[in-house]
């Protein structure tokens, strides 16, 4: 039995700071939740930035760069840079970090689709930051903007960084997007998939939906050409990584794609839901994959090799 | 047994002229087309509009005047305007001819996504027209914008005019954008749904997708709160429509989804495509709807009463 | 595209005179209705005996005999003679027919089930035969015995005789039973399955149960390892067929498994089905495959191998 | 979300003693695991008896009894009983139990199929019973017989004996013997399914073919007709468990069904297995169903009205 890797998203930019007053807004912030979920049991943790004033999403490469030093000072996990950014940025902007900062893997969403998240902004009622609500409400005119154009570009400058592709598919019709960038050599096999389900504009969080995808991948791609990851938004987080794990399939946890630990009950930090994964691996005993173990499996470059290490060993 | 309603959709925006002599350009020619459609069974046409000297996808509501008043003329087809349009014209300009035209059906597509048919470009030796090639090759980075606030907006003005959505499916997650949009009242049921299979950057045309489309919205939107019609992409249009066709569903033909008639051979006009639904449809004793019938099962306003008519009735 | 082999099952053990005037009984009769439907179009043709007194099935290897070389003398289409037999058969009589016989093709059974036709008892109002009424009610409490002792025989006895097994799926479970088989080495692929669709104690003839079964297969089998073909009871019969040769599947229809060529008209021979299957062939540019290149296609021994044969050339 | 109601099925009719030390196999054995699963979250409990001299699978009543009523004395646990019996046994002996005492739940097995056991011999090396290994060998050669006849006389004196059956489904075709039984009366919604995944014969322990039953059973039965549990054989059930739990369904765990806590580790009670599912739901914060709410979901009589209780009340 393949080993078990559990990936933290720890902050994302679909959640605001009215939403949870344990979402880490701050790279110190940011660091110390990716820190606590890597000694939780995860092996890859997935960051993102955002204003430390404001907790507003940010593409700025100096605050991706504070974060994933801090990190890498203190644990062994393998760290994903986003390039999904937000609403508010440039394809450009998506791209920086993870190009200056060279890193084991980073995102590449698979495809164009409405991103709403909308229906969120009703639950805050008194908003800490002025530009929440409007960030939210935008949404429902906003389309999450991945052309095959940009598919390549983003595929093509992860390569020449040793980068590896998290590719990330919301909707059936994603896998047909990557078997087209492996049969036009954009993509080379073995991949890794990360299917993300419940945002409204894609499929949603059901086992059904979740069998589909996988059984599609199998026959599309070649059950031996790629390994696989669950993220599920919402309150179907942990049911369905329990689902994921009984496949043979990898999980992402988080407060990125979900603040709570329980109904009614805010997880203090993305670990508590790493801790979650972590008893029921236990309870199914399947065995959780170290984070080098999880560079083998994936296939990563390793950590002496992204851009901030190998800045800091010429310095 | 509930009768098929045949729609042919004649021209479209996908393809271009270089690809097929036989595909429609003109007002006149692509209301030929239609009534030959007609003739042959169709109890619905979808049409675009082109610019008759070049042949290149237009949002003109006198063309799209010129056409549908012709089809009246000779046929009592109801009619679906699209309001897809293609890959140059803003969202007012593909909406327009609709809230003019107020038809008995229109497209109303339910989401984003890449609509990429650029792979068709390497198919042109020598185009017929200078924007042929760049037009397909610019879809590589083109992303079909249908936000919520679209759709709101879409299915407002299509509830004014009293024309009904036929609702364009081209990815699962679009069956949960459908869904949302019943939750909040903006689309009412019954409504009609148009798998639309087989575009890059959607899902592709294969018997097990479309089961799991239509095994979704049974669950999804409930078995009894809509119709259903399928159009396939390229060569398996027609197996796909035998499919849909036992399975209790409508069908789609036309050049605007498929210019050949068999491997190599190029369809003289759509009605060569709606002759052969009409052999299997007698092969199986499927019954075929007439216009009458069609209006009946899908709810639809009448001819008399599309904006046309009613200009024509005024003068 | 791999071309369609139609098979012809012209009179089988579930349906009894009363049920149809056109029903062939005597060797004669049976074969010259499958005589009939390869001259249609057929390249395989699947017979059972009947006593020709009563029209009750028979496992009486005299009439297989006569019908196997009365169908050969007239054309060239490959015979599949049954084990499958009836109720009132044991195991070994079912088999006896083929090994004496050794045709090129020969069902086997892959599970046991109940395979319940009581409800057809209600259909027939005067019947001619006094066994028709009791043998269908008994089926109430018949199961169709096919343990995997009994199918590691049959399997046995196939190979022995050159003749290659036409592995029956009625239900999902018994993929699994071939999938047994294959692992022992009592099968070996590739294999051609017959899916058995709509037999009441089996799985039922819809679209969405055979794409489970076919995707399970290519899963469970390996897509290449095995070639497959469709069988639907009833009404469904010529609707699922399209769905078959859609997904590139083979087809079989007949008066065994279907009575009707349209809703309310009793079929006057299977010959009327198969012509049906080629209009819907032709209307899909889905060449049909001659019995050689059906030889071909599944690894057949041929025509001269048959027991039959070789016993007529010995004398 | 509904409660969760784990059944622990303790003893079976598949495994014999040699498999595992932790077999219980007297009728105080049995019900001493029966309860330590009721105190360790069970709310169902589901026996057989076994010869206390040898282990073997017995349709005693009086061995029946004593388990019941030892099981009672001690927990609130629902008790079922079996009406699967064994190889040996005929229909009439597998129904006999129930009848006379009169459970508030029985199993009723809904159709025929191999169910084939024999590989398990292999894993013998010195048998504690003669029986042992040619009961397992026999197999090869076993139906589990259960006609439409022997399905309406069991639903019959279970609705006299006001008891609720089980409908155990090993396979996709026997939801199509619900559905008939349903539409002829013999079962009346709302039901309760226990879908029984892993057995050589029927469908195997998988995600996929789960998700397909149960959309299956919505799609046939009706979502509101009927209430579900999962079983899986072998080393697929806890984390078919998981994914079941995940689905909003229930659970059934014990040594019946799986011998083993983890990969090599065998269990020394099905409580250990239940534990598991316990931690499980507290991790998935899914709320676990005590016996009078489980008894109330189900709609049982009640454990007052079993045929123990009313016989003590009469003494």
């Amino acid at each position: 039995m393949s080993k078990l890797i559990i990936t933290a998203a720890v902050t994302g930019s679909v959640h605001t700071p009215s939403l949870s007053p344990y979402l880490p807004l701050t790279p110190d912030e940011i660091a110390a939740d990716a820190i606590l979920a890597a000694k939780a049991g995860a092996a890859l943790v997935h960051v993102h930035a955002r204003d430390p004033q404001t907790g507003k999403p940010s593409a700025d490469p100096a605050l991706y760069e504070k974060i994933v030093t801090t990190i890498s000072a203190a644990t062994d996990a393998a760290i994903c840079i986003t390039t999904g950014g937000s609403k508010e940025m440039t394809v450009a902007e998506r791209a920086r970090s993870v190009a200056l900062l060279k890193p084991e893997l980073a995102s590449l969403n698979t495809g164009s689709m409405n991103f709403a998240i909308h229906p969120l902004a009703a639950k805050i009622k008194e908003p800490r930051f002025d530009w929440e609500i409007p960030f939210l409400q935008a949404t429902e005119d906003w389309i999450f903007p991945n052309t095959f154009k940009t598919l390549a570009e983003f595929a093509t400058f992860m390569t020449a960084a040793g980068t590896k592709p998290e590719l990330e598919v919301y909707d059936a019709g994603m896998l047909s997007n990557v078997q087209f960038l492996l049969s036009t050599g954009v993509l080379k096999a073995p991949i890794h998939l990360q299917f993300v389900l419940g945002i409204l504009g894609g499929m949603q969080a059901s086992v059904g939906n979740l069998v589909f995808l996988h059984e599609s991948a199998c026959r599309m791609i070649g059950e031996k050409n790629f390994t696989w990851s669950l993220s599920a938004a919402g309150r179907a987080q942990l049911p369905m990584m329990a689902t994921a794990m009984g496949m043979g399939g990898n999980v992402r946890v988080g407060l990125e794609d979900n603040l709570y630990l329980a109904p009614k009950v805010l997880a203090k930090s993305s670990a508590e839901q790493v801790e979650r994964i972590m008893t029921i691996a236990q309870a199914l005993s399947i065995p959780v994959a170290t984070p080098s173990e999880a560079r083998q499996i994936l296939g990563l470059k390793g950590a002496g090799n992204v851009g901030w290490a190998q800045k800091s060993a010429a310095e």
